[in-house]
């Protein structure tokens, strides 16, 4: 329960926060300058500096096979990505190509793995995750309507998924399906995940939707119809009914990377929250002289204190007891850390007056993706009712 | 100080209702996906919209001398407005132009009142109302850095005023513009406010800014220059150095319209809420059996009914007292009702899941449009000063 | 819905503050203090008062039968009283004898009342109510385990009750039983209430309890047990079977007393915290001026606002349309009025820094009782329960 | 910062956790009904369980030099003890006496420590704090009254201290004062610290005061007043003029072992709510079953492991990095960790109905504890400011 950083950390952490400082900040503005112009070309100047950041060794640090590091030492690199639009992608280290990434590498067969997580890995392509319906309650994986048959040696995919997040992006080659497959099984083996290639007849992305306002581009968050889709039955991850098993499996290292790099968005807007509130005046003071604004920034920095320790401590058990020894640990964080960055992130938009609520700061954009992960990835509600379970059971 | 509905406004209630049911409501999904599409024209609807509702005798109702009615008769209308995105322009009710309407009919010169009032009374234009700075903080004026300095028998214009709401509308005639005339007079007696054609030489829309990620169309909310903008002296509302007066006077029905709005939102959002978690089931049950939720329906419930008491109190006062005289009612709704609605609205989108992070349901929108009342018209924390000052007056 | 005082309630108002202010203010420190060294002993002052106060025709103020006030007209009324600990029994308004005296005045029998409801209105006797148990959730009164069962002409009571308020009093004459009487009747038929002096054989005051450390001489909170009481089946209020009927219809005043005399606990606390944060300095500077205080003061003066708007509203429902009518109105004061008192008391508190702990200022105490009141009468739980469940009729 | 047990602190804790299973808890309940019945007599059980421990090395654990143990491994002790109100005196862990046993450790001469030092080790006298005063912030020591002068060779001490906790108890064998003894020095050094026995000519506990309804017997906050108090110059702690230096010193570890206490203490209380929402029964449920009650276990559970985490972190810190390089991490969980226990147990009384008001259940006693805790040692709002102040000298 060690939370300092190993030596292997350390490195990379600085060399992540070089790299950001000198190389991706600077090209930053000018790069979301140019999706806001031309929303679903990829500035090319990501691929470079994917290429360097590559040749540097800063590629896959998420991945332990990868990079040797543990859910806790890629952890602080995770909270510096998240300081960042495009670090994340840079270092090939961005959702949900890591979910698959991981899921590939744990379920895939050798010839998913060569097909699909080789050029993943190699950030050739993108990927998406289409899990959600729009007209289910998609955190109760039984009321799932979207199918994926067994029909002879083939499966037969049907059903509307949507907020696939990626599939609005030019290299998105593929998407992870997860349907229902045998009604009659045990609630834990009914589901099927299949590999979908974005060509592949039926396959249609009725439109790109708008989470907060924002279409997010380059990655996009697709409606996505399924219409008798038919692959060959090797394209299932893990064999037919264990879609649910992959799914939960899938979540834990992943929902640690998105607190973490909530961490650093919260961070990021402290920062600039002091920033502006000692450099601005009004009434003839600072803002930070004015009302509350020191007790709420000390309210923030006791906050993101709290709450990076406890997402370390959800990595810590990751790693030493696995996904389900950690089970209660990561529903702990999926709740409390995007509530955590919203309160930061709204005192630093309120300090920032008007100016906050454009995007000539991160911080209305930082606002969305934060409430987004109230909802993504299972709600707070759905959380909680985990965190509650473990604890009851102490007295039963 | 008695809030039930009066005859008059029981009577416009019904028919805006009505109005609305029938004629807005069933096209405002497609009003809303010709703007997405097409941002800055305005849809031919809109203006079908506003002669039926000037027929009808559902016009101007904001403007007591127009209307007839008092605040407190008025706010219940707002209210109804505020259900609907389209609504509050089909009655020409919406703001600024509402401020501006109501600051030229008090300060306006004949002449003014004839070029200006006249067409916006009759929904031939629209306007804007420039005081917010980009450089400044704002809600001190003594910071304002616009300057509107008389040489001769002109004003001349210099400055930049940016999230000015209406400015990329295509009928925006004029803007309302605030600056600083008289540095060396009393603090309330240094600016003016001019009134501003947009097609004067120097005046330029630089930008459209996003607002929460929204660019508002077909209002829109610019950043303009002003750079060396000459107008003739009677330009100049109600006097050289009134500026800051004549701000005051604006803005106090003005917030209690924004706040009644807002009130409907919340209740449009409730609404929805119940609907949703009545209908949706998960686990099982509907989701307003599940944890929490049957609780934040009642604590939402509790919310609204409280901050409508209070806007009703100040309504009441600003009929009975004037301004002046209900200064902290009306800043104490500006601070509780945005952060009530604000609420309200996050747990309908928390209820709908992902799609209440989408714009299939107006929930997102109108979380960003009552996050930006606690900051336009003043932050909150300068509304909770005003308040505090009015208590502790009580025992010094 | 006119809120504003009515002719006989600004002269009572009035009448009341001076008698506080000129005889009950000064006497209570000293009264305090005699019962702080002999709780149980009613000091002679007190019926000195509630001569003078009964002389003056301030008297039973609560009771529109005697008074000829509305709940409406109430309603300002004891909010001044809640500002005194000793007021609600000097003006005769105090609870639980108030309830008492609206059941008896709606349901005895002309026996009853000329037993005891003449000598409570006369302030001769004091009462108390045994409806919670220590072994069941009593907000379900179907989980009730008292009992009061008709044994041909004489009822008898079993079980045991506690938190009995004023069981402690010396004057304390009876109380008001609630028992099953016909499990097997419909949910809401099966209790009676029955009237029983507190000498009856088989009552016994095992202990008085204390409530968050406080004993609240000369009233006591105490547990009793009935040992096979008997009565005459005259003891009976209403009738057989009528017990939650009765109940039901004898907290919906009760609770706008209640809430009205915590909003004038709230606004005391506010005065306090006005006072002491005005004249009090540290650092250099009034207390006022400091961190974020005055934010809190505006808050609490929001807060009070809203929250006393939306008790005079569930008074004027329950005048309008009566207890049925007036639930959900009467549950939302109940939820929100404690809250919000304890969020007022407690920053007061604060403000005060080690004295507010002690008793030395009213803050403590007021916190304990306002506490109390989220439990008392039904948990906040429940009467969230009865919110909801209106809302929810809406749309179903 | 490996927040894992350390061998010795899993020993002792392993324990101490028997030690309070198998001695104390069995004996609490009629120790506190003793001490209800007869408050400033030690029940002679007390005495005989300090034995006990004494006898098994479980005593003066929070003393590294006579344990052993940092502060970081002292903590799970501390929140052990923190679930039983006897346990901290019955291991010699308890304050005031514990920071004043820190005090002479550090700054004590050979004499004081003979004198003071060596029987508050043995568990044979206790000892108070005198720092507040009734007529100043006390937060900000440039406003103490309370004075320390220098006269030949003695010390002659003025002033009223209060709240002083311990000063009720039987075995208090002295106070340290802390008053101004230079007025014209640097703010922080004026002030001395002077060891009084409580039988010294002058001194005169006036009374004891409730804090929050409670005497706390048998220790008792007393207030004090000081008459012309003369001692010997060498009963002053340090040298004149240091006691400024020796109260921030003193206070470091004594916060962390408070915090610890409390989240043991919330601990107990989330146990509590626990076990009565799963076996108590309403409207045919368990009351965890209903509305929103899992929902809050769940927010409790989080609330405590992230405060725990900020306290560990801060205990780190003091042992990695001393008192000063600590000092933001102490303010952190003095304001973070009060609230989070005043959140926990206020959930677990409102569980517990009307019991939860009474002391059948130590929740109402623990609410009023850890309320005197947001302003013991500094009211939270100036923990704030330390808070504030270490981030914002990042930007400066």
């Amino acid at each position: 329960m060690d939370f300092a950083h190993s030596a292997a950390a350390a490195d990379h952490l600085e060399r992540i926060r070089a790299f950001i400082h000198d190389e991706v900040a600077p090209v930053e503005p000018d790069c979301l300058r140019a999706l806001a112009a031309d929303p679903w070309t990829v500035p090319p100047v990501i691929e470079e500096l994917k290429r360097r950041a590559r040749e540097r060794g800063l590629w896959n640090l998420f991945l332990p096979a990868e990079s040797g590091l543990g859910t806790l030492e890629y952890a602080p690199l995770a909270e510096e990505m998240g300081r960042s639009v495009l670090a994340p992608e840079v270092f090939n280290c961005n959702a949900p190509d890591t979910g698959n990434m991981e899921l590939l590498h744990l379920y895939g067969s050798p010839e998913q793995r060569d097909r699909w997580l080789r050029p993943l890995l190699a950030g050739e392509v993108r990927s998406a995750f289409c899990m959600t319906e729009p007209d289910v309650a998609s955190s109760d994986a039984t009321t799932m309507a979207a199918t994926a048959v067994v029909d002879g040696d083939e499966v037969v995919l049907d059903g509307t998924k949507w907020l696939a997040t990626g599939t609005g992006h030019a290299n998105c080659a593929f998407v992870v399906f997860m349907g229902l497959s045998r009604p009659a099984a045990d609630r834990r083996a009914q589901h099927s995940m299949v590999l979908v290639p974005m060509d592949t007849p039926g396959v249609r992305v009725e439109r790109l939707l708008p989470v907060f306002g924002r279409y997010d581009p380059p990655y996009g968050h697709g409606e996505i119809t399924f219409t008798d889709v038919r692959l060959p039955l090797d394209a299932v991850i893990g064999g037919v009914g264990r879609g649910f098993e992959i799914a939960q499996g899938r979540l834990g290292p992943g929902r640690v990377h998105h607190c973490m790099r909530l961490i650093g968005l919260a961070e990021l807007a402290l920062e600039l929250a002091c920033r502006r509130a000692t450099r601005r005046t009004a009434f003839g003071r600072p803002l930070v002289d004015l009302g509350g604004n020191r007790e709420r920034i000390a309210d923030a920095r006791i906050a993101i204190d709290q709450a990076r320790l406890l997402v370390l401590n959800a990595a810590w058990k990751l790693d030493a007891h696995g996904v389900e020894g950690a089970r209660s640990a990561v529903s702990q964080i999926k709740v409390a850390v995007p509530s955590m960055a919203l309160g930061v992130i709204d005192m630093a938009i309120q300090l920032h007056g008007g100016a906050g609520m454009t995007d000539d700061f991160p911080l209305a954009a930082a606002y969305a993706s934060a409430r987004a992960l109230r909802l993504a990835d299972g709600p707070d509600e759905v959380h909680r009712a985990v965190v509650a379970r473990a604890e009851l059971a102490k007295y039963r």
